[in-house]
């Protein structure tokens, strides 16, 4: 690796963090409409940093929240690479769990804290930093790069597939890079080479017109969360198999070489179920934690609503009730058609007296990628640069929507360079992103560079 | 009836009516302390009606609103009755859909409009000015009458339970008499026999210790929305019956002769069904919905709440989740043994990962008044005279605690003697009372105190 490129990393990484924190403030939530100005504020933010280190770039305007698009194309006949990552973050609720506020950036325990802090404004912001380190002192890049960084991961917006469908020529590229994952744990750096896809829905029961007096109607009208609650319980038998019909009929299962690798990994059930907070672990018969949460599909409640909610008992009957259930889904697996069973698996169990609606929200598939291909050689090496060790192999229980739109519209496979750990409290309260990851992770991301150009 | 008590009616209806204008007119919310001063004003205007008409009475200061109480004892030998009532009335809101201000009684369509005309100021009013009649008539009474008409039913206070505690003495009668229900309908007076009693819980399951994100921790552990959602929809299998150990074993079943008085009634499933806009009934397989919301055991959730309830999907095991639970009891059933079943019923069915907290609240036992007792038959009677028809005998769904603290602190049942409608929007905007009942009401109000006598 370039020594100049190494020694301004050194040199202005006090710097690279202080622009972390000023991303961080930015409370860019996009399932919140009333965020939309600031998570115009956070596009804007990384379209300036594209720009002023000498990138083409364009705020590209979207249905919904902005793309930002930056391109340095002159390493000619070197591969080009896609960088994604996304700008926007998950609401922080609930706040009041939170140490430091989630928008004030704290540094505490050799972490950084605040919402988005690893998810992902702090590990997409390590190439961006790389970037700049090769343009600022070699002058250009070993390879070409194009950086698509979109506003709407958090809500699974489709404009960034309309953009990606709409750009072929533009974005076209050798081969995806995306950190967003998390090494396997501390000290032990990871590449990510399948993920689980995901489909979303709500569903909503109205019973009476409005809420009934329980001792007047209580025992002679279907109670909507009662019928909710009977829907949600016919998801799952007692052994944690999901009832969907049709639910694993095209399920490609782990492989005997996967499965011993995973049992490899060092990995420790009760040590697991402590750091969560439980007892113990729970899931499918069959399965150990690790193939449940990488190689299995799943089907969670994420919230559910209905009634009275305050202090107290309130004798009614609700008027209403809903849920918002998402499936993890492994390779091969149809979101669509999970959805439909499910939809009618769930009217078919309705009792006189309820109306269900059923909301779709956009899913993804599952993806798994080529372990033997020569951008996989490249990104293992440069990672063993970036942490000084080489990368186990791990699949990731979350899902990339993107990752399947990069094979879809551009033919590409990606590189899942994760630099987070799964301790990283994303989604949830006390978000935080380790600043030695972000040390190692913006190095990892320099060398990345120079080995892709290596390897073609 | 004596014809003096009865020409005495016909002369000075007009001026009851007035008088509960006079009464209407005051704002007696006693959920509202903004109004404290106005139930004050409630309480002294029934103090002051009891005392001119010669009662002895007082107005009793609690640490709430006042009670007051007014007795009239001269009645050597004769049975003692105790008249129950309650001054003060639900807040009026909405108050944009009232057609007349709620404060500013109305006479329309041959009822008056106004918050508390029949729940309860109306009916409890008939008993007030049938003693009146009396006692400026003749000069006595038939039998002995104490009133107890308290400022906190609406609010579901305790400190009448107190008042009753602390002055079982005073309070001491044969049978209470309330009229705080409705006629069966339209032109069918009726006497309420039974009432459900209530238990109610909230139950609270902590899984991991905040909420996880789907992808990579989902399928791996319990999540405590699905949990509780198994736990729901355990209470009940699929025909509708409870599920909860022991539930039913308790439960003094309808007698023959009560399922054909019901099913004697006027009443139209699928006009009950359009009323409460759904399209159809649902409940207990085996009963009719008359008899499953009169006679059957109840058990359902007023409200649940877990997880993401914002815009939008978001993907998280949630880390909680909890609902509240009400059952309606029927007779013999024990509300503690009710809820310590479902507690360990609930318990039995954890999976690991997920922790219970159980919190119980104060409930209160069914209550079913003998059919047989002269005070029912002399109830009967009073009611045909003063309605000119046979009252059916039915049941209630609801609960009125305040009779169960009549049979736990005075040993005595209750003839409870409605003169409303269902249809008289109690609780709700643009409450009314027919005048019909209210001259009804009184009538047999007079005829009850004639007819307790002439039983005893």
């Amino acid at each position: 690796m370039n020594e100049q490129v190494t020694a301004y990393l050194e040199e202005h990484h006090d710097r690279f963090l202080e622009e972390l924190k000023d991303l961080l403030r930015i409370p860019s939530i996009s399932a919140d409409s009333k965020y939309a100005n600031d998570v115009r504020l956070g596009a804007q933010f990384i379209h300036q940093q594209l720009e002023s280190m000498g990138c083409d770039t364009e705020l590209v305007e979207t249905a919904g929240h902005p793309i930002v698009y930056g391109e340095w194309l002159k390493a000619e006949g070197a591969p080009t690479v896609l960088v994604y990552g996304h700008y926007d973050v998950q609401p922080p609720d609930p706040l009041d769990e939170w140490i430091s506020p989630p928008f004030e950036p704290t540094i505490r325990d050799e972490h950084i804290y605040a919402r988005g802090a690893t998810d992902d404004k702090g590990q997409m912001f390590t190439h961006v930093k790389s970037v700049e380190a090769w343009l600022k002192t070699v002058g250009e890049l070993p390879v070409n790069v194009k950086f698509v960084i979109e506003g709407e991961e958090e809500v699974g917006g489709e404009n960034l597939d309309e953009f990606l469908k709409n750009n072929q020529d533009r974005c076209r590229a050798d081969v995806a890079v995306v950190s967003d994952t998390a090494q396997y744990g501390p000290g032990i750096p990871a590449i990510t080479y399948g993920l689980r896809g995901i489909v979303a829905c709500e569903i909503h029961l109205q019973g009476p017109s409005q809420d009934l007096h329980s001792g007047v109607f209580g025992g002679a009208v279907a109670n909507p969360v009662n019928v909710l609650a009977r829907l949600i319980a016919s998801l799952h038998d007692d052994a944690g198999h999901c009832q969907i019909p049709g639910f694993y009929d095209d399920v490609v299962p782990l492989t005997d070489e996967e499965r011993q690798n995973f049992a490899a990994l060092p990995f420790d059930d009760a040590e697991f179920a402590q750091s969560l907070g439980i007892s113990g672990t729970f899931g499918e018969a069959g399965y150990s934690t690790l193939e449940r949460r990488w190689g299995r599909p799943t089907c969670d409640v994420n919230g559910i609503t209905g009634g009275y909610q305050g202090e107290g008992p309130k004798t009614i009957v609700p008027a209403k009730a809903s849920a918002k259930i998402t499936c993890r889904l492994v390779p091969n697996q149809n979101a669509d058609a999970i959805l439909a069973s499910l939809e009618s698996y769930l009217r078919g169990q309705l009792p006189p007296g309820i109306q269900l609606t059923f909301r779709r929200f956009h899913g993804c598939p599952a993806v798994v990628c080529d372990l033997n291909s020569p951008y996989m050689a490249a990104a293992r090496r440069a990672v063993a640069v970036g942490f000084g060790k080489e990368p186990v192999l791990i699949r990731e229980g979350g899902s990339i929507p993107v990752v399947g739109s990069f094979k879809e519209f551009l033919g590409i496979d990606t590189l899942l360079l994760g630099w987070g750990q799964n301790t990283d409290n994303l989604h949830s309260p006390n978000e935080k992103f380790s600043l030695s990851a972000f040390r190692q992770g913006i190095l990892a991301s320099a060398a990345l560079w120079h080995e892709l150009a290596n390897n073609s």
